[in-house]
């Protein structure tokens, strides 16, 4: 018998992991639910028609795809065998979820007339994606966002970026927070006589961690962009604040100011939009202590994506994984895919793999790493073993979680045992204690022992 | 554009449902934990070579297979199309998971190294089934199952007993737990001289709830037993209690000393095995207080499993939806089918979608039903939304979640919303409150308005 294995790129989770991982989406549901967002869960399959023709070439040849069942051949004529892609719409109806995005559309879609607006969702599942498995690339990876359609509200921004700031912080993760508006972007674009290039220009920025900025110059240049368009560029996204007002430094509002002064000074009205949108969001954010560091850059631009206005990108600001974990922005129009128009919203996303390897790198997880068994108790058979079950019963009805090894075996093998699943104390109903009616309590960590009753035992784990 | 569907037989569970399901999980796994039961998480996709062989004829027609991805054709030749049975493994190498148990023994088959035994796992996640969607029956639902492997001690037996009964009794659920055993099955079978028709007796006592007694009389008739034999069988599986101990009767205890007596005069030894196992795991429970009633039913069967020793089944004491919502029991061989032998192991499983139909008709969903927010503001806009805004993130930061409405529309607008939220109190910052540093709360049920600081509300709604 061959041994038994798991697709490529997908994972099993163990008892160890998902301890940590819990504790992870925990987390930020307890935050997302602390400011009114309420959870959504979508069905693994969707139809194919609600998923071809939403995430481009690239995406389309990523889905999964699933068999119809029975004979799915019914449908075929022998022509259909030449092209797989032929084929594939005779013999599949149905894919798995790639995102969390065009499933809350489409639910949002349906459900209109029963939803209550504003709409506050949070969605935390896996998706799956046929990608070429690499460190940290996985088929099946879980999405974390959180959206709210039907407001254009900049309090939702305000909101939102709290939210960031307030899940980190109980991670006890540093992070910078970066901010950035699409119609600032626009503005630059267009200070640089450059309207019609905004694609290729946001692309080149993009690109700014990875190629620097004589990169980027170069890649403008490549993408026929003047000299003096590139230092027009350059001029609006790159500022170094020489005032001595540290937190106006810390946020780069000298540099909101400047662009400011710029826009103003060619009258380009979108950039003053954009301007005054993120002047607001941060005058909510005005008296708000910040755990991480919320900076405004312009050279933010999160690729291609739909966004129309703010715009989030998270970084890790400790460890080495400096690439992104949370990133998010607006989009005037989510659901005119599927017909229904003008439905402005808002969202962010959390990178739960990435966060998870930075907390590990970084051992963060001392909130998570306490064992839920508190206590177990050696097993010595006959009416020993049958009073240290009623004390484990009675413990548990108060909610505390203990264990009796299940059989009488040698001492040495369940020792073991505590130790390896780390129970933190061992719990002795032998021969003498028995008599007494006390229970000898082993602390695994400092090697101490007393003898205590079950009332004092109780005390004990309440407070362990 | 046509209008978005989801595929037949899934689901969108929105905010509502969820708070429920949540609430139903999260009780679950409180005492699966409680127990010393770890979590385990496997991939949604398996290999096609772990799944088929595994369900029988009936459940590999129900598994869903994913279409490989890129040119699934390259691998095929043209006689392959001529039967969709043939191309199938062809153009399909993974498969849905279809339960939790095989991808549960292939996990402890790849980690019999790592594994601390006996390994006590719960798993609760979606399984898919291609079956004929119908009312309660779906394409995708969860399963929910705590097993322990690698211990034969009857202990466990009792702790799964005490999980099922702590379960409900947390859940405010009446139900009735059935215990047998397939040792005194077998037995039955042999002091009818039956043995070799183990089987059809088995099917035929398991339609015992629907066809009744005169319907498994007839059904044994037809499958070849004779009239004495029905009738050593009926002796052996129906009683009357006609003594006057309530806690025995409850239990069905006379039952089993009959059962006894009469494997003895025959001198079964399987039988008189699955009467000592029964005694001990009722002995371990002696002075366990049970909140659900506890009975030992001979006619319980569980169908054809791999069971081998105690079998489980539980039923709702109340509501008109009388199937099982729970069933388990000991296997002596877990993982054999991928070549790892004499894993011995007991579990049981909860029925979550029967069990939330079950809470939602008796309405007993007292402890879920609270909303997450507290209160919500109204929002005023200019000054007194900023102030608002500032409240807000304090009482957040002290973790309670609480909302501002986004926009400053009409007050009507927002009360709606509130209400439709079912927030229980709303909070007013007007001009007058904000000279004085007040907020106006309106308890939504009662009507009652009174003026108090932040601080009074904070101590307020940490009441609520």
């Amino acid at each position: 018998m061959s041994k038994p294995t798991i697709p490529q790129g997908t994972r099993d989770f163990g008892a160890t992991e998902l301890k940590k991982r819990y504790y992870l989406i925990n987390t930020i549901k307890q935050v997302f639910e602390c400011y009114g967002y309420t959870p959504l869960e979508t069905p693994t399959m969707e139809n194919l028609s609600t998923l071809t023709g939403k995430y481009g070439d690239e995406g389309e040849k990523l889905l999964y795809r699933v068999l119809n069942s029975g004979d799915f051949l019914s449908k075929t004529t022998s022509e259909n065998f030449t092209d797989y892609k032929k084929l594939t719409p005779k013999i599949a109806e149905k894919g798995l979820r790639y995102d969390l995005t065009v499933p809350f559309a489409r639910y949002v879609v349906m459900h209109q007339h029963e939803l209550i607006f504003p709409y506050k969702r949070y969605q935390i599942q896996p998706v799956w994606r046929a990608d070429r498995p690499q460190k940290g690339r996985y088929r099946e990876f879980y999405q974390c966002d959180a959206d709210v359609v039907g407001t254009t509200s900049l309090l939702n921004e305000a909101e939102l970026t709290q939210m960031y700031d307030s899940v980190f912080a109980q991670l006890g993760l540093k992070t910078l927070i970066k901010i950035n508006n699409r119609k600032i972007l626009q503005a630059i674009a267009h200070y640089a006589n450059a309207e019609d290039s905004l694609v290729s220009m946001t692309i080149a920025i993009d690109k700014l961690d990875k190629i620097g900025r004589d990169g980027v110059a170069k890649e403008l240049t490549q993408q026929g962009f003047s000299d003096q368009q590139i230092e027009d560029i350059f001029g609006c996204i790159f500022y170094a604040d020489t005032s001595n007002d540290a937190a106006n430094k810390v946020q780069n509002l000298g540099h909101i100011e400047l662009l400011q002064q710029k826009f103003a000074d060619r009258n380009i009205e979108v950039g003053l939009r954009g301007i005054a949108e993120m002047k607001t969001v941060l005058h909510y954010l005005e008296s708000y202590a910040f755990t991480n560091i919320l900076e405004f850059d312009a050279t933010l631009a999160r690729g291609l994506g739909y966004y129309t206005g703010t715009i989030w990108e998270v970084k890790a600001d400790e460890g080495t994984l400096k690439s992104s974990i949370g990133g998010g922005g607006r989009y005037d129009d989510l659901t005119s895919i599927f017909g229904l128009k003008n439905m402005s919203g808002v969202g962010i996303s959390f990178g739960l793999d990435r966060i998870y390897d930075i907390l590990e790198e970084t051992n963060k997880w001392q909130l998570a790493n306490q064992s839920h068994v508190r206590l177990i108790f050696i097993n010595f058979g006959g009416d020993a073993e049958l009073t240290a079950f009623q004390y484990v019963a009675e413990l548990r009805q108060k909610g505390i979680a203990v264990e009796l090894y299940p059989e009488a075996t040698k001492m040495d093998k369940q020792m073991k045992y505590a130790n390896a699943r780390q129970i933190p104390l061992v719990g002795f109903v032998g021969e003498e204690e028995l008599k007494n009616q006390q229970i000898k309590v082993k602390n695994m960590q400092t090697g101490e022992q007393q003898s205590v009753s079950l009332t004092d035992l109780l005390g004990l784990l309440t407070q362990v």
